[in-house]
């Protein structure tokens, strides 16, 4: 084998042996036995989400910076039992949503930033793309809503801009929009708590919002998985 | 516009109204200060890679555990400058890599995590996908070369499972890759720090390493982008 260092076997020798799926149940049972150290207990609701959304940073700040609207949990597992359509704020946080498990749901996964009518549309307002991809998407689901009388249950995943979170309070206000839950964790230093908390002051929408600067698309796709494996999976219509 | 509450619009009344360009150099402009405040200064060279990993996280742990072997940085830059390959262990740190940029330097992404040889290769041999991707792109790399005699320079980029990162170690041990630079930024619970530190003993190749036990696919496609935005864009060959 060839190791040139005595110090890269030793880090060899400590690697655990585990099958692949052995290593979340071990990871999720370190976090709860950190959490537990740290004195905070997870419930059976808000638990799963706090977990993974740690599990996707490693970063145990989401055991307290995360804020549920009442029911915010329990709406979101419906909307995705129930073959709802998400949408995202990046592709990033779009590629990071499990596939198999959207699929076996009729889950549909949405993103707008990268289309082109966005970019020129952004050009025109001076806003950012983000914001001008949840407009596009805003004006689609009314149109699929004309076409078929009924839309399926909507929720919005924003892991990256702030701006994107602004536009849907703005789309709140006008009634454009009627999601089953707004995911809010977009991540940075201009305007990101600003825009979490208009969101976590409304009363119309639930929510599930990282207080503060953090978050970001993988924070986002964690959050939509965790409310995912929460839905038991049925067969996919062919 | 009905807004609900006070609080809402005290909040609206916090957001600054900038143009999309300005928010990012105002959020660097941010980070910067915050950093000297900490009394952290930081350096032309690996300083922009740390600013970005921070502006994707909002996490200042990163001032601190990124681990720069000697010369990564300009050994990455030099890569991407001349129409590198990049392979990343999931699709999600694929989507966050800046498409434009990279295609406007002939630099290619791949990643092979859902290729369905790699989930039959897993499951044959017991390990993790992402392994079994690391492996395959390996094996397609060694093609390439017989095929065209020379590689462009390759950049490998662990964003998610240590796996990748541990196989990656045992390819180096067989002499199977030659990589430019591995970005070894795993995140998680499970064999990721010592995943992490086997990369930092070795010798024999160039890495950017967070160093514990944070990471992520969003920020190993940062660091790509931290070190794509130094290289001058030129033509598209078309």
């Amino acid at each position: 084998m060839g190791n040139q260092e005595s110090g890269m076997q030793y880090w060899e020798d400590q690697i655990e042996h585990l099958l692949p799926g052995q290593i979340e149940a071990r990871s999720f049972a370190l976090i709860d036995q950190e959490l537990d150290q740290m004195g905070i207990h997870l419930d059976e609701t808000t638990g799963p989400v706090i977990r993974r959304a740690i599990h996707t940073t490693a970063d145990f700040d989401y055991a307290k910076n995360l804020v549920f609207s009442p029911q915010a949990v329990e709406k979101g597992i419906d909307a995705l039992c129930h073959g709802g359509i998400i949408i995202t704020d990046t592709n990033m946080a779009k590629a990071g949503i499990n596939k198999k498990k959207a699929e076996s749901l009729g889950v549909q996964v949405f993103c707008h930033m990268a289309d082109s009518d966005v970019a020129e549309r952004a050009r025109e307002k001076g806003c950012t793309r983000a914001a001008a991809s949840m407009e596009k998407a805003a004006a689609l689901l009314r149109e699929e809503k004309v076409r078929r009388g009924i839309l399926p249950p909507v929720i919005f995943a924003v892991g990256n801009a702030p701006t994107a979170l602004v536009e849907l309070s703005h789309l709140l206000d006008e009634r454009q929009i009627q999601p089953d839950l707004i995911i809010g964790v977009p991540v940075g230093f201009v305007n990101v708590e600003a825009s979490k908390e208009m969101m976590i002051s409304r009363k119309d929408v639930s929510y599930i919002v990282a207080r503060g600067r953090k978050g970001g698309s993988n924070v986002a796709a964690a959050i939509v998985n965790a409310l995912l494996y929460q839905c038991p999976s049925r067969e996919v219509k062919s």
